[in-house]
């Protein structure tokens, strides 16, 4: 059978498709929020019914906090694993949204048919267009492309706490020949895009305390030391005057673009200026001899993600306070060892502060920046395939964010990860009135099948 | 009749003194908390008989907040103004009084007896101690000791609102020769202290805009400004290494220390590391080629009071924010003028923006420094008195904090304020478990005896 009469198939088949995701939409499967606990329950449920039907041997396996999916199918050729998350963002602030988020619903807007409500595009959308490919694919030739296990996870909304252990205890199982993970978008809404290279995280809170209490800065003000103060003098050094990051040795294994994706990149001609334009910026911030696409894919970043100390109601209250507290990350790439960075920070705080002021410092997570094999044949046959599917070449593009589990798989698995999705950049996922294009879900069923199509 | 006839009546009159200062304790006059405007009203209206119990002419005066109390008394001599204020802090946390804060008691503690409960040192106790001297002048001699204007005030805890208004309204019933206030306290809890110079203040409010919404440090990180670390960058800057001031023209008004009042505050041989270890520090953080005295007392200082910005809850999160805000504050000495310094402070941060960071200000009050006139004969008059009470030479000391009322009877009454006061250090003012000492009390009432005295 050609690949023509399974995207016809998924033609045909779509009214019934989005009838389906709008039933998974529905379960208000809140991942952080002890109260739904039952419904992330109910959501995996139906993911399990939902394969099962398509003669997956799936079930739910439990951990400590919620389910994870687990569906093997035989086929020929590779071993592929298929990653998604069901779980979804808190809605709230509620009276943001347009509609109530869990009763999800086909709009016609200016750009085109949307499908509304929570989780539409991040993740249950993305990872359905997977799912309804492979439906296709059996509906037409009657067994699945190639061997693949199906792994939908229910934390990723909520720092995938049980991931690591779960990966550990079920290696053998979950091991495959490639990962797909389908939680991603196109470049600028258009460009099929396939991440090469994913930022590390590192998180870190800083509490500095000079006074042993709050003080009167009438009484005391001139003679004590004010903590913010060192904070912001300490913070305010983070970056020199080109954007460049001054803790000592924290550029010592951060590699240079290699010419190829660099040429790549230069290719896709970043509209820096719409970027930053829809957020009421003007200028990239980052180091003043890169490109933004440099900035936020294959550069690291120090970002003071919040502070606090000291008076903050409404009035003034003239206090000299005991204490400030900031929350600082560092977006990490190419060999860049979390590890060591975080005592280099500390480090570099410590040796900045006065006699009478002392730091305490709290770890947030630290993972390291992802390379994907682009070596491995699927990377090149994806991008051979989707130029058909969106009219546009694809590319090898880096991702700013941290998706952790395509490290992980690395990690503990051996196994690569290829990361594709079809994500829109006005999508609003975590935010009120999150939306998937009918379009990115129509496309992306048909790109998985191009995919498996290609790789098997 | 001698002086010595007073003091004696002073110390057998003591316990009914402390009685009426009870009452006038159980009274819970917060004046900041409009559930307690009828408490108010009843400290006003319970001085007022008090008052008239000693044959002054006195009443409440309606203000659209709480009354003021106004009395005259007619005598010989200099005519002077009496200032106290009736109204207290809130009590709040209440938890951590060890008693009701509106049932006092006298309690004996390893230090003496003290008088415990709100308002005992802040400024009930002080304002009685000036009223219990009158009492027992008039109880010797038949008369009041000279012309005597008694002005209590029920809004000094909540900001004056109807200060300069009342003031400006009854500018010739409310102007003598001079102004005592009795709200400060002694010299290291031993030392009388006439304050000859109090710092004026200046609050501004900050805001730093970068981006137009809150947005994922990931998608971002890099190539958005962040407004935080432009804030702290700039509030870095304020104090160079030697802890002065960076904005420009701000010393253009401070004057040197006279070489007079320098050797008087080096004969205080202040104690700063007691100071300073009472709250947990070791040096002071002030311009290092200034005393610490000079620090708290005669130096400008520039404050943050408070900053806040981005994700500042429990855990982490990788938003870049697009707002920040800081209180900052400033003390003025000498002629430094609020108003061009808030344009000169505004000048400076705006000149340090990016172009992508805007900043919005909001000022909270400007009030410049005061300066005493020494020259007036009841400064030497007062300090040649106290040394019999205290057992130590009164000197004349700086104050670190604004107390504004003495600039407004300046510059609306044309007339000089001399503030003297027995608090101590450990009072907890505006803290729980606020006290007074009977020996400030006691002391306190014979000190006025002697104040008048020799003033009249």
């Amino acid at each position: 059978m050609s690949l023509d009469a399974t995207l016809s198939q998924i033609d045909s088949d779509l009214p019934a498709a989005l009838d389906r995701l709008m039933a998974l939409l529905r379960i208000p499967s809140i991942s952080t929020d002890p109260a739904y606990a039952d419904k992330c329950q109910q959501a995996a449920d139906w993911l399990v019914a939902d394969l099962k039907s398509l003669g997956i041997a799936a079930e739910t396996r439990e951990t400590p906090g919620h389910p994870m999916v687990v569906g093997h199918v035989e086929g020929d050729g590779p071993h592929v694993l298929f990653y998604g998350h069901y779980d979804v963002q808190p809605v709230d602030p509620l009276t943001l949204w347009d509609r109530d988020p869990f009763d999800p619903q086909i709009e016609d807007t200016a750009k085109g048919k949307v499908i509304r409500g929570r989780g539409a595009s991040d993740d249950k959308g993305q990872l359905m267009s997977f799912v309804e490919a492979c439906r296709a694919w059996k509906s037409v030739h009657g067994t699945m492309p190639c061997r693949i296990t199906f792994f939908f996870e229910g934390e990723e909304e909520s720092g995938s706490p049980s991931l690591i252990p779960f990966l550990e205890s079920n290696k053998d199982e979950l091991k495959a020949d490639l990962a797909l993970i389908c939680d991603t978008g196109l470049f600028e809404s258009r460009v099929p895009s396939i991440i090469t290279q994913l930022r590390g995280l590192l998180g870190e809170e800083i509490t500095l305390t000079g006074p042993a209490k709050d003080l009167h800065s009438g009484m005391y003000g001139g003679a004590a030391a004010n903590p913010i103060t060192h904070l912001c003098r300490i913070l305010g050094n983070l970056h020199d005057a080109n954007g460049r990051i001054q803790v000592p040795h924290f550029y010592d294994d951060v590699p240079d673009l290699s010419d190829d994706i660099k040429e790549q990149w230069d290719a896709l001609n970043f509209d820096h200026a719409t970027f930053l334009g829809d957020v009421g910026l003007a200028k990239p911030a980052g180091e003043q001899n890169r490109s933004a696409l440099e900035m936020i894919w294959s550069r690291p970043t120090a970002e003071v993600n919040g502070i606090i100390g000291g008076y903050t109601g409404d009035g003034f209250k003239t206090v000299l306070p005991s204490k400030v507290s900031a929350k600082v990350s560092f977006r990490l790439v190419g060999q860049q060892d979390p590890h060591k960075l975080r005592e280099h920070f500390r480090d570099w705080v410590r040796a900045q502060l006065p006699e009478d002021v002392k730091a305490d410092f709290h770890g947030h997570g630290a993972s390291p920046a992802s390379q994907m094999q682009t070596t491995h044949p699927a990377f090149e046959a994806a991008r051979s395939v989707l130029v058909a599917e969106w009219g546009y070449d694809a590319a090898f593009t880096g991702c700013g964010g941290s998706i952790p589990v395509a490290g992980y798989f690395k990690k503990i698995l051996g196994m690569d990860s290829m990361l594709v999705g079809w994500g829109k950049d006005d999508d609003q996922i975590h935010s009120p009135n999150e939306k998937y294009d009918v379009e990115s879900f129509h496309k992306g069923i048909r790109s998985w099948a191009r995919i498996l199509d290609a790789i098997r």
